[in-house]
């Protein structure tokens, strides 16, 4: 049995990075933080997310961390998260756990570091950054852990722990290329289709809130999410997000010929009993996030 | 001035119908109500949804009714709409205001009649029928109305007012041809959407429910909702969908050219802007809705 982290590093103070922080802080961890930008680091020591800070990534990138920290995670955009984890190279093949919570995993890559899991702790808002930090956003979703080094079990055990225990999360394990055509399927391309749907609206010079019924308020809501961090998955998850989008259009294809008569519209016209099972689910995670 | 309507007649009490009859009567109007399923007429009955109750519509197709109800409205499926308003001839051209909830508009077809308005109530829900009744459900929400027969001024005034003050919401107006359009857009299509990725996802045999995010969850809901009503929706609406559909399509294909890099990724890959304007009427529908 492997003692449970006491005490984390948590880079990046972003909505995800000072969330984490102060969830785990209110856990009773002692919780160390960066931010590139001052200001955040300063807001999340003034705000008590955080006992202490670190200035410099430079600061960080010294072995003897190890003797204090047992986790370091992340928190910072996925194309970002491979130059950070590059930049902390003095901590690799340590006792310190080092996680991510990169929503891409595929273009992370390091030389078989012994100490390096990814995660990806599953959860969102319509607010990014420190002012949206909310100790509840990660309370009873799922954190993804991909484990492509091989790292021994006493990492996995901690990382595992920390997030069942100290943030309350239920943890999955997957490969890195199983994670990414998931979460292709189930997030990145829900987003792409609302961008696009919303643009499609605006381009015909009707306002899309102005009638929009609850459907459409969501798609809105998705299609204005966090920009960067966007840009960053639909660029790195490229092969995946096209690969869903072509059984998309099948589907899409298929629901046409439907339309159009060239095939008969089945009296039940609705994924109404996948719908059944999800509507408890789906009103508790309304409740969480609004 | 008109008069404020007094005593209306909800026909079908559905979760839209029986919503509209409960928020009337809590105003202080009378409600009639009838349903073809005579079990929805005594609940709606015992519940104290409506005041008195009609046994068939034969019954209700009686000019005498002009006598005291000011409004009938016809809260029925897409199709069925056409067929109640027909069986309903001897309330033509009455003092009665004969209105309807469907949500397309193009299929419905009546010899000119003076008393008839086209009303669609904006709301819906993820329950359906009278179980689902919801007295809130339309506050402060759209009605759009639509006036093909140019039916007279105090018509008009009496349902707008209906609207705005026993069910507490917005009205517009607008065309046929405007209404179908902008709610193929805005509604039909997003359905059509959630519909074609949950089936995508499903059919790749992975389980959507089980790694959803929040935004897959609302496709989720969408392409669960009420089958009846939305197979009428995509065969009545067909042209206007496949016409929003091609402008999606465009907006898909420009988003893959971006995400294929043919063209650069925009720095700001994102409809922010139009979600900050929206986030607290999302909000506002969330606390409604859930």
């Amino acid at each position: 049995m492997i003692a449970p982290a006491k005490e984390i590093l948590v880079i990046g103070l972003g909505l995800i990075g000072s969330s984490i922080a102060k969830a785990a802080k209110n856990k009773g961890l002692i919780v160390n933080g960066y931010d590139k930008n001052e200001s955040s680091t300063k807001e999340a020591l003034n705000k008590n997310i955080i006992d202490a800070s670190f200035e410099t990534l430079d600061e960080i990138n010294d072995k003897e961390l190890a003797k204090k920290v047992d986790i370091v995670i992340v928190a910072v955009s996925p194309k970002a998260t491979q130059r950070v984890i590059s930049e902390i190279k003095n901590l690799w093949n340590t006792a310190i756990t080092i996680t991510d919570t990169s929503s891409v995993k595929n273009h992370l890559n390091f030389d078989s570091p012994t100490n390096i899991i990814f995660s990806h702790p599953i959860a969102g808002s319509d607010k990014s950054g420190i002012s949206g930090v909310d100790d509840q956003l990660f309370i009873n979703k799922k954190t993804i852990i991909c484990n492509p080094y091989q790292v021994d079990e006493s990492h996995l055990s901690k990382l595992r722990n920390f997030w069942e225990h100290a943030l309350s999360m239920r943890v999955e394990e997957m490969s890195v290329k199983d994670h990414d055509l998931m979460f292709a399927m189930t997030s990145h391309l829900p987003h792409l289709i609302s961008y696009a749907l919303i643009d499609s609206i605006r381009l015909s010079e009707k306002d899309p809130s102005d009638n929009a019924g609850g459907g459409l308020k969501e798609f809105i809501r998705l299609s204005g999410s966090n920009p960067e961090m966007w840009k960053d998955i639909f660029e790195l998850n490229e092969k995946n997000i096209i690969k869903s989008l072509a059984s998309f259009q099948l589907s899409i294809n298929n629901l046409l010929e439907l339309i159009t008569k060239i095939k008969e519209i089945p009296a039940t016209f609705s994924h109404s009993d996948l719908l059944k099972s999800e509507l408890d689910e789906i009103k508790k995670y309304k409740e969480d996030t609004f």
